[in-house]
C-alpha cells in the first residue's frame, strides 16, 4: 500500500465538513439542489450528488436551511436557502476553519515543540 | 432544536480531516502520542486522546508515519514521527485544504450563480 492509495480517504475526511460549509455559503442566493451541484463544481468543491441531497435534507431537518417549491416548470423543484440559523452556523464553521487553518500553519512552520 | 444543538456535530466533522493533517505537520518533529496530543491542543485544536492514539496507529499502518520506542524512561513510549509517504500525503491534503478554503472564499462572496 503506498500514500496514494489511502488519499482519496483522506481527502473524503477533509472534505465531509466543507460541503456543509459550502451549501451554507452558496445558498444564501436561493438555489435547487443541482444547480448547488454545479455551482459546487465550478468552485472547485465535487461533491457526489448521492452525498449532497441527503446532506441538504439534513440541514433543512436542522433548521439551517429553509425550503420551497418552484413550480415554475413542468416539473417541481425545491429550492432551498440558508436561514438565519444558517448564517450563524456559517459563521460559527468560519470561524472555526480559519482557526484550524492558523494552527496548521503554526504546526506547518514549527512542528512539535 | 436550536442551532447550536447541531453545532457540535458539524465542527466534529469538520475537524475530523484536520486532526490528520495537524497530526502530520505536527510530526516532522518526532514526538510521542501525549507531547502531540498537547502541542495540538496548544495550537488550538483539541482532540480527544481516545480519538488521537487510533488516528496514530492507523497513519502508522498506513505507513504515513514511523515509529520507535523511547527506553529512556522508566516506562518505554512509543515515538512517532511522520515518513517521507507523510510528508507527500501532507502536502497534498494541505493543497487540497488551501483549495477547500479558496472555494468557500468564492462562494462566501458571491453566492451561488
Amino acid at each position: 500500500m503506498t500514500w496514494n492509495d489511502t488519499l482519496p480517504t483522506h481527502l473524503q475526511e477533509l472534505r465531509r465538513g466543507t460541503a456543509v460549509v459550502a451549501s451554507l455559503a452558496a445558498l444564501r442566493s436561493p438555489g435547487h439542489g443541482y444547480r448547488l451541484l454545479q455551482t459546487l463544481g465550478d468552485a472547485g468543491i465535487n461533491v457526489d450528488a448521492n452525498t449532497l441531497y441527503p446532506l441538504l435534507r439534513r440541514l433543512e431537518d436542522q433548521g439551517l436551511l429553509t425550503s420551497e417549491w418552484d413550480t415554475t416548470e413542468s416539473r417541481p423543484r425545491k429550492v432551498y436557502r440558508t436561514s438565519a440559523d444558517g448564517e450563524q452556523m456559517l459563521d460559527a464553521l468560519l470561524t472555526d476553519l480559519e482557526a484550524v487553518r492558523t494552527a496548521i500553519a503554526t504546526l506547518t512552520d514549527r512542528g512539535i515543540s
